[in-house]
């Protein structure tokens, strides 16, 4: 169901702003059976209090037992349904890194490997080099490949044996099959074009591959590449378009400010390291006037998680806690906070549990609720939500919406 | 999801009934944070314990969200998905006004409006006349205006500046733009076919805005109309079709005995005013052997919160709590209460927020519920369901389901 058509229609202006906060990869679990999640772990004075007079609601971000990557989740709680608007792999990557990618041009999730004297390939990763040596073998690439024919090629680092290309020419589609054999034994495989507006990409990605063995066929570990996800830099509704909404963006990592930007909205500068939080408070204070919806972002819940870091991601909740006060300041009229998905330090990476939302608006029904957590939000008066339909709920209270039929 | 093929393959004959109580927007909100709702606030000892010996779910009518009009949240209690089952506006205004209106009709919204001397629109709604004075003008229009060409026209006036328009003849589509041009200062526009089969009416309403012009050019005030919403009856598969259920709607207002013919219910008559409860237990009682599924209307608790009368609807919930033991004594093998959407008294208008449900039923699971309110439906043993989820749920209790695949 492909709710923009009805949202288009019915939109209306309203001066109730939305201040949409994640904090990333919040939900989580308990590292012992019974025990606390970090929700439960970390004290929260400011969040309880707020929790006492919102509404909570449990959101399943993608689809139950789905475990969704970063862009999924927050295309998702955007309110763009993540299984029609999709990312590619490179597109992704290119976002990520936050590298100059527009309109028209590929982006390539590369791996340097390790080829046999037959060309057939030894090593996937290469011996997974360090990422200091993924720059200095992408530089030496740069310098000895600016383009193929007509088509510029710029060569990024990720980490490690993952580096990005991003082809910039006319007439570029992105439906072409992958390089990557996926095992040893093989050689690299020819892409192919999957389309007639493809087959220029195919051609250069193949000319790439070769001129790339070229350069480095006298090192001794990384003496190739593999490629896949080809992808074009994807042309999404905007916020304006589908929701009427002026919308600004204030994130510190490239990757949110890059899906940000897919929907239209305007990322605002942060000044500051990390997580930044001074920066983005000052950023939303600033700014506050000039826009109707604030997505904000925070990364570090989601990090510490990753690192399996229990008692680092309750620091990380009990920081953004200590950070409420000053953004309640601003008195939004509607205020959601959530993640984009769990990333338990159990687990020590994203997962599928769904994660509380807290909603602080006019017109809520009262819920029991003491504090924001994910036991309190199952029972809360919001009900269990997909992320995708948290968008069109914001907007109602923010009085946005009209009837829909008569 | 189109859940018809399915249900169609599934049901089959039983002897249990059902009856579903649709207590127009009963859902509420607390005029004060922290305080009750309508139902909260109401004393109702027969719903309450009603409620302890069954189960409670919360329903969301349309979407999260999506605040419905009548149409669409009806015709998701009925099962009929809301957004492929689409009443078009001037189609749901002849059920509203329970005209004469036939399969191949087109019905049209019309505004009466005021037009300066070059025919451009000065008022879209010809300063509000009474309804009075609307009435005055439909008669004169339709004396003056039985048919264009081989088409008979029929004007209804609605109230104040509204009325209504249906065409009958042969060859009549509905695809045509409407003429009203949304804002002062242009003329009315030209109504165009949007394919080959409306080109006809397209045509006739063209001539019948001139006609109504000449008709009306020595009038003071009306002296123009705009046409919007052109629609014919829509034809939807019957509940008998797709339920096996032989239906019988049991309401005072026309729209809701429309939108009941619409999906194939006898609609029984029903003695008295307004909400006439003696009446329609009455025809409740009278028909309870002759039908598989009964629809049961109340108007009053939408009416109330649409004023604003918060009091006043509380003392409509507590008239049905009244009426209650009388319906209870026919001993309804399935009984679910609900309503088509909230009304909160707070926002005199219907609402987004989800409303509660209460089904008694063979084969429930026990629920703590001892009130049926908005706040016991979140916790409820039914769990959360989309008003289209409702009807195969009760006809699952009502065994009239068989097993899904093997």
């Amino acid at each position: 169901m492909d709710l923009f058509p009805v949202l288009k229609e019915l939109h209306q202006k309203s001066p109730r702003k939305i201040l949409l906060v994640v904090l990333d990869g919040v939900g989580g679990l308990p590292p012992e059976s019974g025990g606390p999640t970090e929700l439960e772990a970390a004290r929260t004075p400011n969040l309880d209090r707020l929790a006492v007079e919102s509404a909570l609601g449990l959101l399943t971000p993608v689809y139950p037992g789905l475990t969704p990557g970063s862009g999924p989740g927050h295309l998702a709680l955007f309110g763009y349904d993540p299984f029609r608007y999709v990312v590619g792999r490179g597109a992704l990557s290119a976002l990520g890194l936050g590298v100059d990618f527009r309109e028209g041009d590929v982006a390539l999730r590369g791996n340097f490997a390790t080829l046999g004297p037959d060309g057939q390939v030894l090593d996937r990763r290469a011996g997974r080099p360090s990422t200091e040596e993924n720059q200095r073998v992408v530089a030496k690439l740069q310098e000895a490949i600016p383009r193929i024919e007509d088509v510029e090629v710029y060569f990024y680092t990720e980490s490690e044996h993952r580096f990005l290309v991003v082809l910039r020419g006319e007439g570029l589609g992105d439906g072409i099959t992958d390089s990557d054999p996926q095992k040893t034994g093989l050689p690299p495989l020819k892409a192919q074009a999957l389309d007639e507006a493809s087959r220029k990409t195919a051609r250069i990605v193949n000319l790439l591959s070769e001129r790339i063995q070229e350069v480095l066929k006298d090192e001794p570990g990384i003496n190739g590449a593999l490629f896949r996800g080809a992808s074009r830099r994807p042309s999404f509704p905007s916020m304006a378009e589908v929701y009427g909404l002026k919308a600004a963006a204030i994130a510190s990592y490239p990757m949110y400010k890059g899906l940000a930007a897919l929907v239209g909205m305007e990322v605002l500068p942060v000044e500051g390291e990390g997580d930044a939080h001074e920066g983005k408070l000052k950023a939303l204070q600033e700014n506050w006037e000039r826009y109707d919806f604030f997505y904000l972002h925070f990364k570090k819940t989601d990090a510490k998680g990753e690192d399996g870091d229990f008692w680092g991601k309750v620091a990380e909740i009990e920081r953004f806690d200590a950070l409420l006060p000053e953004i309640l300041r601003l008195d939004p009229d509607i205020l959601a906070i959530t993640g984009d998905h769990s990333t338990p330090a159990l687990l020590k990476g994203h997962s599928w549990h769904p994660v509380p939302l807290l909603l602080k608006a006019p017109y809520l029904r009262k819920d029991g609720a003491l504090r924001f957590t994910e036991g309190e939000a199952a029972k809360g008066s919001l009900g269990h939500l997909r992320g995708v339909e948290l968008m069109p709920l914001l907007l109602a209270h923010a009085g946005r919406l009209l009837k829909y039929g008569a």
